[in-house]
């Protein structure tokens, strides 16, 4: 074997070849957006070049080393896996870096005197069995006797008659029935009619805290930031009339813990509510609940809508 | 049943519950970021707290909508189903997006005239055989034969003889022998040591363009954007020598298609090299190659250092 070929046929560097950039952090980034011209949808093109703008910006910002790339990696990885037809925690990411709530607050702009929309969470079930005026929530003991009851109004005051009050809520073991074994299907749902004056009723129980699924990635990241897994105890509410927005929020139970810091940044000032303690011998006993109770009153107020606004589940897992 | 509870016994909003601040998309991220106080690890926190701020200005600036985020839980999942052991679709995001070079660049800021590291890439498997100077790199028929040589040096220009220059390449099927069960497990594998005077040389073949696999969400990404999927020409190296940093790089082919568009930006002007045409009576040809050859001729220069830099992979896709 000879040593072969003399230094002077071959260029190591091509000066003449100028088509590449040198390669600097900023180069690469103008680099990546660049390739994006051929991106005929106008809409994908101007996401995808904001995703990598901000993208980057928090690489450079904080420097990462390759050894939390890595780090990164792994721990997308792991979230693949633990996710499946049940479990989405992808979405539980969202939630939890306050990702849901941000779209929410962006998609939902309502005006400063209708209810507020907040997360749907991951335990709403369509097609809620009707009940009627004043009817239980619960179909198996689930906790202490709640009647929740208000009206459902127009933005101008009207109420609104007929409207949909679709309900679900955790009873005290902190399960949703979609999540309890020993729960009939329709424990703790329900679909109300408002009447003719707007109002509603029913009896809940009052709800309890309740942790969302942290023996995942998120749980990791929630422990390793020093945070809590608890959501505040809430009952949830999609309120539906004809000719106007239909709107996905939640009653919040003031008193509980968790209501400064709920995980998934889902309280609003607004959508707090009390539960009023009451005894067996109270005169407003509704018929339907022995012993002591809890009473709350909520309105709903929506907006005139031609759109009903195709509900989209901004969030399902707490 | 009675309709009860007079509305004067509760508050539908409790005026002194002051302790959150009305809900907007700025406020959102200003809690997120309050809600890290706690976590003591502070490089953690430095990280989240800026991911948290680029991930909310990435929704905000581009106003997110509720089908949008849809279809990012939807593409997310979809990348956790397709990664499994041999499938990395998370790294083929990172590198696709510019990620990965971003984070090589960011942590190799190597002197100017010292060699520039690039992705190394799914395909890199330790332990590759020991050649002697000048053997051949393919055990099978994989291309045209391609005689690599040059020097490798520290960066005040002194040869350093004992160094390792461990090599990879695809054949002109595309593949590498990690890919091709058809292949020997060494094939187009090797570790070759500088002699004295810190030269090298091995008998390659020509490598070709190839795209990364395209058949999963990165793909759908490169299409619905107007990308192609086709990395330029390359044979990847990691030199090592004593008393220097590691490098992993690649030796590009200047005329090979795409070199303008690498599909994951790993090109950099400094290292493409030219392959020259040699013909079968060239006075040069090395004894192991017959008929026509190319030859090509790389230096690398090694910046001295007492850690050698633990070699973290930058990159497993391409």
């Amino acid at each position: 074997m000879r040593s072969v070929v003399s230094g002077d046929v071959e260029h190591p560097t091509d000066a003449s070849s100028q088509r590449l950039r040198p390669t600097s952090p900023d180069t690469i980034t103008a680099e990546v957006i660049a390739r994006l011209d051929a991106c005929e949808d106008e809409r994908l093109a101007t996401i995808m070049r904001s995703l990598v703008t901000f993208l980057h910006g928090f690489v450079r910002e904080v420097e990462l080393t390759e050894g939390e790339w890595h780090d990164a990696i792994r721990m997308l990885t792991a979230t693949g896996q633990i996710t499946d037809e049940r479990r989405q925690e992808w979405i539980l990411w969202s939630d939890a870096l306050g990702v849901s709530m941000l779209v929410d607050a962006i998609g939902h702009p309502f005006p400063e005197a209708a209810t507020e929309s907040t997360v749907l969470g991951p335990f709403y079930v369509p097609n809620a069995p009707e009940r009627p005026y004043g009817a239980h929530l619960d179909e198996v003991p689930a906790g202490d006797p709640a009647w929740i009851h208000g009206r459902v109004l127009s933005l101008d005051g009207t109420p609104i008659a007929g409207a949909e009050v679709d309900v679900w809520q955790n009873g005290d073991n902190e399960l949703y029935a979609t999540q309890d074994p020993e729960a009939p299907e329709t424990h703790l749902r329900g679909r109300f009619t408002t009447r003719e004056d707007g109002s509603f009723g029913f009896i809940a129980v009052r709800p309890t805290a309740y942790p969302i699924p942290d023996d995942g990635p998120v749980g990791q990241m929630l422990r390793a930031t020093g945070r809590h897994p608890w959501r505040p105890a809430h009952i949830h509410v999609i309120v539906r009339a004809p000719g106007h927005r239909s709107v996905a929020t939640h009653i919040f139970d003031r008193d509980s813990d968790y209501v400064d810091s709920d995980v998934v940044f889902a309280v609003k000032q607004s959508l707090l509510r009390e539960f009023v303690e009451r005894s067996a011998d109270d005169p407003d006993r509704p018929q339907g609940i022995q012993g002591d109770w809890w009473s709350l009153r909520s309105d709903f107020v929506l907006v005139r809508s031609d759109d009903t606004g195709e509900l989209v589940d901004p969030g399902r897992t707490a």
